[in-house]
């Protein structure tokens, strides 16, 4: 087969930095410095993910300005207040209890913007969201390189992505997709913290795949 | 540092992974057999994906059967010649000229769900796409493991979502995020094909990177 072939000890790296990816939050930040450099490999990989149509529609924001982080910070706050209220008795206590975001115990944050293409693009005419997926390709690379260089992301998406887009200077025509916290870590833990602390159970692989097509009604076991 | 540590070599095969994987289409595909065992170890690999809240609101149909795939692929004639006519002049020729799915040529499709989440999930308050944004991540971690399999995956995004919800029988709360056509390949190009034949030009990385906040306006190399 022309085209680099890999081996069975290669696709064992990949399931172990993929496995052992996680989402980090600020109480597992270090302030070891992240460098330029760092920051440039992980961009890298973000410019190697699909694309509908080759479109590359992504546009990233590279922050280390505290006074931005701190705009970006109050931002989530107010959020997060709004939505502690969601959850009922026992479960909002445990969400108060919960640190959701790095903004400014990680030395870099990204914030990952859909810039979408003028005119039509070549995959995304029946499906247009598969422009913001193509995005979102591009930040699991970023994750995935993270994990492989010891360094770790929160991914924060209790925010409000106008003001977040207003505190940027984000062209209006730009959606936020994601907005990371970046640094170094004192722990990967084992498995996902929401996991670890029992807020949420794994599913089991085989509740979720079905054969050729959904089972008939009242025999969904996934219901 | 607690948790598992990864080297520069293994960095590297992660880049080398990330920059070889290809969106692969029907005049690539060969027939040899893709077995039950690779389609869970990339089915594995879908649920080491992070998820917003831990949710994991992903549903997958793996579909070998012909006469669904022949519908699957009357629903990409139909919106492609749709597609095709939003070209003009010389770019409709070449996009005419293009192969865009690979629908019976591999052996197995899987379309791709989002199943949404009863109940507000942790952090998907404010941003509720990040549900769906989940299931791509899920989806980015199938495609590297598959081209560290020497297996290729293309995604079809040229059919109508509601009429493949239907021939598979979706329950209607689902929205179908993508359908990926898994195959071994008689090659993997050295660049995307759409870079080849000079459909698109590659961006630079730095026309997409800011620091801190957007330009200006009117300073804005990238627009």
């Amino acid at each position: 087969m022309p085209g680099k072939s890999f081996t069975e000890e290669q696709q064992r790296v990949l399931a172990e930095i993929m496995s052992s990816r996680r989402d980090i939050r600020g109480n597992n930040f270090t302030s070891k410095e992240v460098t330029d450099e760092d920051i440039s490999k992980l961009l890298e990989t973000a410019h190697w993910a699909p694309s509908v149509g080759f479109s590359q529609p992504w546009e990233f924001v590279v922050i280390r300005d505290k006074s931005i982080k701190t705009k970006v910070a109050e931002c989530f706050s107010l959020e997060n207040e709004k939505a502690r209220r969601l959850f009922q008795s026992e479960r909002r206590q445990n969400y108060t209890a919960l640190k959701l975001e790095g903004i400014h115990e990680a030395p870099v944050n990204i914030a990952v913007f859909y810039k979408p293409t003028v005119g039509p693009v070549l995959g995304q005419t029946a499906m247009p969201d598969t422009g913001e997926y193509s995005v979102v390709c591009a930040i699991q690379n970023m994750w995935l390189m993270s994990r492989a260089m010891n360094l770790g992301i929160g991914w924060v998406s209790i925010i409000n992505p106008e003001k977040i887009k207003d505190i940027l200077h984000s062209p209006p025509r730009n959606k936020l997709i994601a907005y990371l916290c970046i640094g170094y870590v004192s722990e990967f833990h084992n498995q996902p913290e929401l996991e670890m602390l029992g807020w949420e159970e794994r599913k089991p692989i085989k509740v979720t795949v079905h054969d050729d097509q959904f089972p008939i009604a009242g025999t969904d076991s996934s219901v």
